[in-house]
């Protein structure tokens, strides 16, 4: 699902949110098939454009996903499937976390697009 | 370097640069010993507030730094030796990269700051 890395977007400008998280280490199985799951859905939420998705073997991840407007973001946060992983990340899955909002106004890249 | 994952920063507003990369493989020494001296030359740079760093087994990279202002990222990226480093990096060390300059205007964290 996450077909790209970096992912291919439109051009700027456009909004991203950047989520740095420390895994606890519990629930492996479950934390997984609930990443999947949630970026199946966000993917299929209005106004979603690409994910990047990153995590090394300490267990620190960055996830930056890319939306059209403040709004989509603001409609997948209150989805009610995410609503509970975000309820179960607080609780057993992250250690901590880091969550930034920002306007993306410039991009480049290799190769150039 | 990267004393804190995710980094702790100030208040919104602040900027954020977004830089996902594939590595080539190419060099691994010489990229790790400049990757290094880079982390290490960002942080002492006027308007540099952290960074967060992940790269997983697959190459696959995230490299998220903050700044106060547009003017500190620009400084940033046009100091000599990052220069040096950003040529190498087109030439031998990417595969492919994207990056992305954005404003940061919301921020959340667990624990709460």
């Amino acid at each position: 699902m996450v077909s790209e890395f970096p992912a291919r977007l439109p051009s700027t400008p456009y909004y991203a949110v950047i989520f740095s998280s420390l895994r606890t280490g519990m629930e492996p199985a479950e934390y997984a098939q609930t990443a999947d799951r949630m970026l199946e859905l966000a993917s299929q939420s209005p106004g979603f454009l690409g994910v990047e998705s990153v995590r090394d073997a300490d267990g620190c991840g960055i996830t930056v996903s890319y939306w059209a407007t403040p709004e989509s973001i603001e409609a997948w946060r209150l989805h009610v499937e995410h609503l509970q992983a975000q309820a179960s990340g607080r609780n057993r899955w992250y250690e901590r976390f880091a969550l930034r909002v920002a306007e993306v106004f410039r991009a480049s890249s290799l190769p150039v697009s």
